[in-house]
């Protein structure tokens, strides 16, 4: 197994991408996606995974499901005359859970442990149909645009967390997914703990370990604001950092969700990988996905980039 | 790895149980399950699974999550009192695909391999979309029956075959959610194939393996018939076989979906496990979920019982 690891890490990932839970749900609402988030995110992923191809306009669907309130979708060979996404595909997406998820996980407290109490167990079982129900409107939103995106649940895999921290976490099916030419789509998910029997992992986290086994060249964090800001955004003065130098992390006052997203885009970015923070289904998160920031940042982007000085 | 899944091995299961892709679905329209027949499977299920058990009412729902034209389900610690499947509950549920994914696979050929061709990528995703939106649904019918289930996909566990039979099927997962209290479902998938690129991995494959590693009391097939016949059941003159004795399995005159799962079945009595064909959502289908067919059929039970004699 570990021989099979280190012949997939040979490969180089492009991209590792996160979805934010706020950016492609509408956070106040009960499992309600942002569709039309979703949808020009999609479409910006595929206009990034296939830049340079000669192919870049939308290419046949890959859901031939049925769809509430609207017709079937039929396909044809001579639809898929050429496959844009056959060498520089090399993308993986984590998605958080917005207002899927949540409810269901507080409510029982299945981050808190305890699965041998019944709302607890309860709780955890309502928790993945609702995560895994957006990982398949996701994996469904992708598709219609053509990327090939296969889901798979961090439980599912086998990840599980010791006291919160990952424990376990088998790589091998994400690499040959990848190598096969598809698209992984990860989530936030509850998972199996070594020492309090069940616990939340969060994308944020998965994020950093794939980041650190896989080496990506750069990691995007789409969010519902523009980036990091020096205090609260919400404050009128607050001002957008667009360079976060590693080591200063700790100083800036952030509030808690970003905190966590700073935390391990820090700890992404001292393993030497650009990661970016910015606003989902712009412009700038475009240029972000293409890659165009690496090495300069031009004085119209907005977003947050942090770097690692040595 | 292997020492972890020895320590597995020592618990028993009590039932594997295969769901019908006819049983549950409507063979004859594109994704449209068959509610009122999966609604009765669900309760049965749960009434074999607390068998014995001083709380034979149905439980709290474990589908938290909101339904198309149906209002919200709410929760309170005091629903959850006792924990109906703390000890009683070691089943494992595979189901097939019926009217879900065999359109996307046949279209495409993913059955054949070829993942190099834009079509077969395409019908690959396509079929894993669908067949995970079936999964999604049958996991919640059992979540609101109050049964603890966790949708795990064959693709996702990392399960791959080899000219289409097996070739790696990594069970370390399915035990640590048996052990944990859940009740996995698994489901025919597209999957990954080491010579051909890809295949479809049936549910009735899954089931033997799992029978083969996990070695359950019995194992039951629900069927959209009463059993086997000795000859297609459309004919007037078919007899209804009430119980195949293994040696004699080969010389049956049988249809081709029922020919794959007999097979199966005699697979499966080989190792000593008793195996139970019936038609789902009946009385027959109920008793023999519960077990009550071990050791003698009664002769107003209409099914057939695949046994192994040496």
């Amino acid at each position: 197994m570990e021989g099979k690891q280190e012949r997939h890490k040979t490969k180089s990932i492009r991209c590792i991408v996160k979805l934010g839970g706020a950016a492609i749900t509408c956070k106040n609402e009960l499992e309600k996606i942002n569709k039309e988030s979703l949808d020009i995110v999609s479409s910006q992923l595929r206009q990034a995974m296939i830049s340079g191809r000669s192919t870049p306009t939308k290419g046949p669907g890959m859901d031939w499901s049925k769809r509430h309130g609207e017709s079937e979708v039929f396909c044809t060979e001579d639809d898929f005359g050429e496959d844009a996404f056959a060498d520089s595909s090399r993308f993986v997406v984590v998605h958080g859970a917005g207002s899927f998820g949540h409810f269901q996980a507080s409510k029982s407290g299945v981050h808190k442990g305890g699965l041998g109490q019944p709302l607890v167990k309860a709780g955890f079982v309502a928790t993945r149909i609702s995560v895994t129900s957006l990982n398949l409107e996701i994996v469904r939103a992708l598709a219609r645009e053509g990327i090939p995106s296969v889901g798979m649940s961090p439980f599912t895999c086998g990840w599980s967390t010791s006291e919160r921290n990952i424990a376990a976490a088998d790589l091998s099916m994400v690499a040959k997914a990848i190598d096969s030419g598809f698209i992984p789509v990860l989530h936030g998910d509850a998972v199996l703990d070594e020492l309090q029997g069940c616990s939340i992992l969060s994308g944020d986290v998965i994020i950093r370990h794939l980041a650190a086994q896989l080496k990506p060249e750069y990691v995007v964090f789409l969010t519902d604001v523009l980036g990091v800001y020096d205090r609260p955004p919400v404050e009128p003065t607050a001002v957008l950092l667009q360079e976060i130098v590693e080591t200063t992390v700790a100083a800036h006052d952030t509030t808690g969700g970003m905190m966590t997203k700073i935390t391990e885009a820090a700890m992404i970015a001292r393993l030497g990988i650009d990661v970016y923070i910015v606003k989902a289904a712009t412009s700038y998160s475009l240029r972000a996905l293409n890659g165009e920031l690496r090495g300069n940042i031009p004085d119209d982007w907005y977003g947050t980039v942090i770097r690692f000085v040595s």
